[in-house]
């Protein structure tokens, strides 16, 4: 009889390594034998989830998109049934800023991934998809607001929902680099949230 | 008598290289030999600027600086004296816009730098500085503006600049990423500079 193999737990295990060396060294110096050793398992192991520098930046990012998926959909369902268009939108830009340190160490990885991808379109495929996608459901929460008044008309909806995603990336970047304080990104991104949905309490 | 040596001319030379191998392989995967083979020199000469991986990143960083405020202050310059607030600010923030392939090459050494400076805050401080002090100019310009009754008195100048550098960064890594056109970065960018400065002909 063959083993039984907890393959989920098992790409946990290798995930999870990957993303403390990554948050150590930085993303793009580690190694499949910085994981192995760090997951305690066999480089082979390893290899069954990624062979070549490409399918670990990919792995990675993978790992990432799947964490902040988890953590928006928590905190969406939280919001409870039908949310304003207003809180549904900053509960997925928060979501996405680096404001404690596993989403610090997570945005290294994504800010890593975008170097590393940058010069191979290819492998940026999947994040193309991915932000396009957040697109999409920033523009359709803008044009429900101004359905519903709550937001300006003279607002074209796809350049407002790239200019919401954009500044959050950036507000992300910076937060990283430690040229502010989280604070201080979530302040201008709700000054931001103002001038597309008019104040509100939040 | 020792020889006669343009630093200037050497420097090109190696930061040229540089940016060149680079944009093929992306800057984490360069190596001093690369540069030296590349600019037709030796390792020893390239050693002269860079020794490790952190001096060869801070070297890049700093020959994209160099060369970014070259061409903002040209291209503030062009404007004539006493630019409209709006104009000089719409000149720096489009001159950091990736519109082209050398701006393309450079925001992939800015990326690459960003993402290895994020798990080494001190490798970051010259960039800190850098943004600090754009960020200053904008609310500078942002306020005088609002002084001229031009921009809305309720609008906090060092919340606008933050984001409008933010927006700024944000659009050049998306657009690096190939998620959308150049053209769309820069008529997103328009739209909201006049959410800051009211609509106006460019």
């Amino acid at each position: 009889m063959p083993k039984r193999v907890d393959h989920h737990a098992r790409r946990t295990l290798i995930a999870d390594a990957l993303m403390r060396v990554a948050a150590d060294r930085g993303l793009e110096a580690v190694s499949l034998r910085h994981v192995a050793a760090e997951a305690g398992v066999s480089t082979g192991m390893v290899q069954h989830y990624f062979r070549t520098k490409d399918e670990m930046m990919t792995f990675a990012m993978e790992t990432v998109g799947e964490r902040t998926e988890a953590r928006l959909t928590a905190a969406v369902e939280a919001l409870g049934e039908s949310p304003a268009p207003k809180a549904l939108v900053r509960t997925l830009l928060t979501g996405l800023l680096p404001l404690d340190e596993p989403r610090r160490a997570e945005g290294r990885v994504a800010l890593a991934f975008l170097a590393y991808s940058a010069a191979r379109p290819r492998v940026a495929a999947a994040l193309r998809e991915d932000a396009a996608g957040m697109r999409e459901v920033l523009a359709g929460r803008i044009r429900a607001a101004q359905d519903a008044g709550d937001a300006p008309e003279e607002l074209d909806p796809d350049h407002a929902a790239t200019a919401l995603l954009a500044l959050v990336d950036g507000l992300g970047v910076h937060v990283l680099g430690e040229h502010y304080a989280p604070e201080t990104a979530l302040a201008v991104l709700d000054a931001h949230l103002d001038t597309v949905f008019g104040p509100s309490p939040h």
